[in-house]
């Protein structure tokens, strides 16, 4: 996570780009993008690929994870800085067959030793509604 | 996970290969290895690579949990053949700096219902003593 | 948990204080008061004691632990009748310091094979805003 | 969790009596006995009596989940002195049908944000095997 502060809500999508996403192999070849990420709200939006996909065709739980795990960390960075994740609970609610996936995350409380964030990660496609395919609790720790 | 019931451990991990790595875009890019999956353990190895890591050089935590899920997942279903993972929870204890991942796998408890099993994700460097990464506890769906 | 199914809300709170309340040893010294049981939503009063608190004179962390428990199986079982909780996260955020607990569950997901549950835990006092103590998510498992 | 620091294991079981179980209402309602707490492992029991049960007549869950989170905070504080549980995952896996519950606790990693803990719950009856009723995972967070 980046250690500057940013000034707006756009200067701090800017810094998640160059630092969260850029800067880490893994989710430059995810292609996950920042949408939200100020305030204690996060949003996230992921194309999903035929390498993202587990063996029936669904988004792969490990992407999923991806999805729950970054809403909370950003939503963590936007009011604390530079963090690490502790620890996370994931439950998958519906196969996320979608041709994308959206997670929101928001702070529920954020206190010196570690912030408790909540994620939702919805399946979408073209034409029908959104389907709520898991949610998550994160434990995450201030590095300041 | 594969629907056929492997009568050898070594027909096991073929069938891993193909269904659960092969059969799975994701799994596939990522390149996880079975190495155990028999009567209720597992166990998995990943070669560390740039484009599975986060912004420090570390494993990314996407890639850590999908290490946990699936020793989960597989050792879950070494015993009650197709399942699916409900959730997990996932405790991130030290960096994972090492060159590879290796996850260990075990059933808790078999139920008609849901099998609960624990994993033990380690990063491993040549020369150095493996390092416990991630722990995870998962509730695991038979599906038959 | 009821097997009976109950016609209306009154009804339905009537059952859950004859079963699940008088009928267990637990829930009666405690004194745990179900208000709603209704249409995947719950909510749950408790007078705090000293026999219910802990060293520093806040509602024990095992009386939130239930008030969540019991939060998300009674959601739980007014979609599924009778049921029995498999797995909980709970997150402490704030020393319960109030006069009582008032706890809300709601159903996210209810499957044939299990029921997915959140609840907030909130301790009032008289003349303060309530304060969110805990959350929790639960998987329940119908039983029926 | 008393913030002296006891210099055997005798009289890490003295304090543990005095402070934790005697000083805490609920502790002493239910009478939960320490028989280890130290060098990052913690034994306790607990006889079970009738207003320690649920609507089946097994311990409740509320006191299986007392047993985990007090097994994982005395095995945290025997390494970090005073603590506070943050959050835990609790895995039921069978009805604790017996005389008393046996737990087992042990920290996996200590850092200096948090303290990550194990726990396992036995239910014991004379003449029988013991039965694991619950598994629990908790980071527990050190406040000196």
């Amino acid at each position: 996570m980046p250690r500057e502060k940013p000034t707006s809500p756009e200067e701090a999508i800017a810094l998640m780009k160059r630092v969260a996403v850029q800067g880490s192999g893994f989710s430059r070849f995810a292609g996950v993008e920042p949408l939200v990420c100020w305030e204690g709200k996060s949003e996230l939006l992921l194309e999903l690929r035929p390498d993202l996909t587990q063996h029936h065709g669904f988004a792969h739980g490990a992407v999923i994870g991806m999805m729950a795990d970054n809403a909370c960390a950003w939503a963590a960075a936007s009011v604390a800085g530079d963090v690490v994740t502790s620890n996370y609970t994931l439950n998958f609610l519906a196969p996320a067959k979608g041709e994308r996936l959206r997670a929101h995350g928001h702070v529920l409380r954020a206190g010196k030793r570690q912030v408790v964030c909540r994620a939702e990660v919805w399946s979408e496609a073209d034409g029908t509604d959104p389907i709520l395919a898991a949610i998550a609790t994160a434990t995450i720790t201030p590095l300041g």
